[in-house]
This record gives C-alpha cells, structure tokens and sequence, in this order.
C-alpha cells in the first residue's frame, strides 16, 4: 500500500468510531472519542511516537529531537459534526503521522522535536464553545467555559475530568512560544477551489477574518390586494434589492466573500405586504481591511435602498474575528515541499490552527475534497491526493530542518 | 346626530359585541353574534323592515315593494377576523340600514323591494370556509362544507343549527336570478387610495382576480467561507432578483398588484449558501388578461435568472380566482348618487360581492379609511365620510327607482 492508500485505511477503520448511522458523529469525551484514540494512539506509536494525553483532553505524539531542540507542532481535531465526513479534521492526524512514519522508514532524523496534537473539540457540536485544547496551549482557553453545559447538563469540565484530563490544570499547559518552532495543519479543503484548479494541494496564505452583521429593512404592511404597487414600503423588496447587491459587489472583487443565509419576514403572509425583513450578513476575508471597505460599502448602499423605497435601514454588526495571516517562511517551506501540485489559496474557514496564531507562527495545507462537500456523509477525499499531502509535509519538515 | 354619527354611534356600540381585549373578534354563531344580531334587528326596524334569519344564518331586513316588484339586494358580513376593527363588514350593514331609514323620513317609496343581507361569516376565520350566506343565495354553497370543523372540533352544520339555522334548508334558499335587481355592498377601502386622492367614496369597477404561486430557486449550497462567490449557485440571491423584479416590473404596469409576503431558504444557516428558496408568488388584477400576462412575464424572468445564477426555476399556480366585473348600469347609478366625490377604483380584496356575482348584477361602494389601515383595532372611517356614504346609497336607490 502506498501512503495515501494506508491513510484512506485509517481513516475509513477510525470513521466507525462514530454514534448514528449516517456518516460521522464523534463528539468529545464520549466513548467515540475514547475509542479514536485508541487508533491515533497506534497510528502514533507506528511513527516512533511516545504517547500521552495533556489536561485539555489532546492526545499528544511526541518524537524527540536533539536536547534543547525548540518543538515543531503538528495538530487537528478528532471531533465532527453531527454526520460529518471520514476527512475534516481528523486527517490531518493521519497525515502528520504517516509524514513522520515515512521520514523514520527513510532513516530522516529532524534537527527539532516533533509533536502530533490531537485535540479534542474543534466544531463545538457538545459544548457551546471550542477550541480549548489550543486555547490551552496558547494561554487564551477561558476556564469559565468549563462550567459550560451539553444537552444533558454535563458541564465540560466534569465531561473532561471523567475523560482523563484535569481542568484545574488547563492554565499550567501553556506554550512558552520561544520553545516552538511553529504549527502545521493539514485540512481537507472544503471548498472547490482545488478541484477547480484541478490540484491536489493547497497552501494556506491566512484564515479569513469574518464579520457577522444583524440588517434590518423595516416598511409597511398593507392588503397585498388593495394597497397600490406605487405606494407600497415593501421591506422584503428593499431587502431583495440589498441581497442581490451583496452578491453582485461581492463577486466584483476578488479578497471578500459575503453571504446571506438566512431571512425572515414579518408578517410573514402570503397576501400582506412584508414591513419588516431581516437577515444577516456574514463577510469574511483574509484582508480585514477589504472587509471592512466591503461591509461599508454596503450600510452605504443599505441606506440608500432604504431612501428609494421608503423604508428604514439597519445594520448592526454581531461578531467579529480577524484574520490570520500564516507564517511567510513557513508558508514558503511548505510550498517548496508542495512542489507544482500546489496553488496558494485563503481558508474560508476557522480553524484550530487560528487558536494557535496567537502564540507561534502557524502554516496550514489542503488536501481536495471531492465537490468542495464537507460536514456531509460524503465528504471525500482520493488516497493519492493525501499521498500528496503526505509527500509535501515530509518535504516541509526536512526542509525547515535544511534552513 | 347627522346619519353619519349616528352610524359612528352604531359601530362604536356594536363593537362592543366582541371576545377578547384588543380591537374586535366576532367570528360566526358565538354569543358574540347573537349580541350582534340584536342591534342590527334594531336598526332594521328602525327602517321599517321585517326581520328574519334564514337557514344559512343570514339577518334578512326585508321592505317590501309593490306586489310583483323585483328586489334590490344591499348586503354585507356581521363577521370580523381575530383583533379586528369596527368597520370591516358590519359598516356595510349600517349605512344600508341608515340609508333606507333616510328615504323612509322622506316619505320616499321605491318601486321594488329591498332585502339587506347580514352575512355570519366572510372572514373564514371559525371554519375554513367563507361566504356561506352568500353561496347559499347564489346556489354555489357545497353542503359538504358543512362537515367542516373548528377548533373546538364543533362542525359548521352543529354552529348554525344551535344559532338557530337550518344546515338541511340551505339548497333552498337559492334564489331565482330573475327575481333579483341587483346587490349592492358597502364597505370601507381597506387601502389608501381615496385617502390619497382626499375623497370620501369610491365606486368599484371590479374585483381583483388572484392567482397564487409557489416559486422555487434550487442551487447548492457550500460553506460561506470556503466557496468563492464566482463558483457559486445561491438560491437566495436568484430569489432576490427575482422578487425585486416582481415589485419593479409589476410597479410599471397599472393593472397589476404582485407581492411576496412570505419567504423560506434551505439549509437556513447563517454560514451556509442556500440551496433552495421558496417563496408564494401572489398576483391580483381586475383584467384577469393582465394578470396571466404578467405571471407569464414574472416565468420567463425566472427562467433567464435561474440561467444566469447556475439555478433551477420552479413557479406553479396553486390557486386561482377571476376577476369579477361591477356591473355597468348600477355602477353608474352609484357614481351618479356619490357625485364629485367619488372616484372609480378596482377592490384588490375579495368581498361577499364576489360569491353574489354569479347570481346578479352587483356593484360596491368603498368608503375612506384612514391610512388604509384594516383588519386591525385601529381601523377608523370618520362619521361625515360613512355620511357621504349614507347619502350616495340613498341617491342610488332613488336612481335606480328613476331608471
């Protein structure tokens, strides 16, 4: 078996750690989860990895390097959605481990330590938060979380306790950052551009800022029948002008992505005319600065809407994130590990590896999945492709150890 | 008191016929109706006429005429929806009333009968059926709504039989065309446009036909971060186009009224790109001509906007009504009695007129009311407006007596 081809193994034999029938749902600290460590505890071991798991509940491999040698961290998340896929997440465990493997197999020593991190809750499915093992490491997880409850009223800090780790001890697991080299992550894409491109392979320029903003257009109800079209303050129809011109502005530039979800409408009748409808806008782009631009652009166009169809507008942001830049240098060691199967693309998506930003200088690759599909039953991703992957990050490690 | 006050004086103490706190609620065969039926007895012999209530549960004040004369219908519904206002319906029966008690103080006799009609129940709001009274008149009512139940599980046949009608005579009470004048309904405008026009009256020309429509956009959906806007398939900014057009391509024709009230996207997430919205087209026209043109025009703009978004387009009539035309010779006998202040105009709301239509010559008279507002405990008609009223149905009555 190639690599690639072992990595499909894994990561098809580890899919049944899963409760439910379709696709995967492994959440944290459940029984799922206690049972994928127990193949990422082998998969570690086959790489010369000494094992153990840390206080936030992170299954950590670790293979020394030279005495007083910094540590170059490899991680992702062994959690999914509810009926998620084989691949977000936990590939990039499976990868870091066989890129380790294949090195040892060709008798490679690194000139740094090496740690796999595999932690336990990235998509925050259980709890209402995420993230901690990261936080944890980087000195930002918030021990009120820990009193944070899931749907049975099992806070996560006795969820964690009864799982091995010892959240009084999360505050202790922070990172001194001149100790760390850096942070690798390796991701399916989750998005088309690859496969568009027709490349197996995706170097991460930065993780998107994102903003979330609550819009409201407000008008006039009326008698769908006896209101004339003249005279109406149709809320969804200021609304419709102000979606399609999102979309429109959106695609006339090339560094924002801007979405409307979801919409409401009041009163919400088939024959009365709508006086208020809400929505909200999500922006997100690598450039804080363009998105920025982006979303005032936008209250612009959002007030003059309202002025021409006489009704109000507002615009209030909810959430804000910034973007993450990755590491130039690391970045550039990644694309020479990539080689031509490789393009340079942002991540749309939040990431572990965005938690990790804050302490150490982080670099992330993708791996195309099939159709863009991800937290679905059919999220895909062909063994050769991770074979890749696997290739580029043996390739980035010993180039890092070359420079 | 002028007829106007004492109209305003009427529907102010009727009002109080009413369950619950907020504007008015009186739906069909409740203690509420019967409360109601006992003014409404009392206006009708303060004009002199004989009071009965027939199988279908229909206040009947008859005046008769000379031996063999026709009858002169003047009608409307005693019926409110839920936190209703004090004119929708019941104004109709007053200004009827006061009108015949006008002539009546004049020592003027007309040269037919004249029956007004209290229908129980136009709203719909009990039983999920209308316009009984009506139906039963016209022939058109199906004994089979009888079975029909609230939401108590009482069915309609128990409500009129306990309100003292008579579910197994309504076949009979179809009345014979020939015998049949005409009808004649007041009732307030229900929309703003003889408050914009600063005119009391308005004499209908027709009813607006309606069609209803489910239209469908399906694309894909993705991840708002990880799919670029070029690749993308959202249904909701192809819904957007769309609506915004409905409300531009609709504004630029007179003959038409086109509204969305009511939207649902598809997975409704607020970081996922809907693969499908869904939304109810409504059109209303009185050229019903008018109206397959522009929901033909609205169909092929579907299409050409699903072609251009990567969408598919779905739009299939679920319901249709035709437009119902005033009859030409008692409208013009009403826009004669009304004089200057009066204007034509088209109703975009269904009224008993429209189940009498089939049977007779109709025509309806709107009255003003303020900001259009109806269906609603703010609905307001001022007493020198219900005057105008008053005044015009006499001076049609003694029209139609001189034609």
């Amino acid at each position: 078996m190639t690599y690639g081809e072992i990595a499909q193994d894994r990561l098809t034999k580890i899919a049944a750690c899963s409760s439910g029938d379709a696709g995967v749902t492994r959440l944290p600290f459940t029984p799922e989860h206690r049972a994928a460590l127990d193949h990422i505890g082998a998969w570690m071991a086959a790489a010369g990895l000494e094992v153990r798991m840390d206080a936030a509940g992170t299954l950590i491999g670790r293979l020394d390097g030279p005495e007083n040698a910094k540590t170059l961290l490899i991680g992702s998340h062994q959690d999914s959605v509810r009926q998620g896929g084989r691949y977000d997440g936990i590939m990039g465990i499976a990868l870091g481990c066989l890129a380790l493997e294949k090195l040892q197999a060709k008798g490679i020593a690194l000139p740094f330590a090496v740690e796999i991190l595999t932690f336990a809750d990235e998509e925050g499915v259980r709890f209402p938060t995420a993230l901690m093992g990261p936080r944890a490491l980087a000195g930002t997880f918030d021990t009120d979380d820990l009193a944070l409850v899931d749907q049975d009223g099992v806070t996560l800090a006795q969820a964690l306790a009864d799982f091995g780790g010892a959240p009084d001890d999360i505050a202790g697991l922070h990172r001194d950052p001149a100790g760390i080299l850096g942070y690798l992550e390796a991701h399916i894409e989750q998005g088309p551009v690859l496969e568009t491109a027709d490349l197996p392979l995706g170097v991460v320029t930065g993780i998107c800022g994102i903003e979330r903003n609550a819009v409201r257009f407000t008008g006039e109800t009326g008698h769908a029948g006896t209101v004339p079209m003249a005279g109406r303050r149709d809320a969804l129809v200021a609304a419709s002008q102000f979606i399609a011109a999102v979309s429109d502005r959106a695609g006339k530039t090339n560094a924002t992505r801007a979405t409307v979800g979801t919409i409401r409408v009041l009163p919400d009748a088939v024959n009365a005319i709508p006086n208020v409808a809400q929505f909200p806008l999500e922006v997100r782009s690598v450039d804080d600065g363009a998105r920025a631009a982006f979303s005032d652009l936008m209250r612009d166009l959002g007030h003059q809407i309202a002025a021409e169809s006489g009704t109000t507008f507002d615009m209030t942001r909810t959430y804000q994130q910034p973007a993450v830049s990755c590491d130039a240098a690391l970045t550039r060691a990644l694309l020479q590990g990539a080689g031509p199967q490789a393009i340079s693309l942002a991540s749309g998506a939040t990431h572990d590896a965005s938690a990790m930003a804050g302490t150490c200088p982080i670099a992330m690759l993708f791996v195309r999945c099939k159709a863009g599909l991800s937290h679905h039953p059919d999220e895909y991703a062909r063994a050769d492709d991770m074979g890749a992957g696997i290739d580029a990050i043996a390739a980035f490690l010993t180039g890092v150890a070359a420079s």
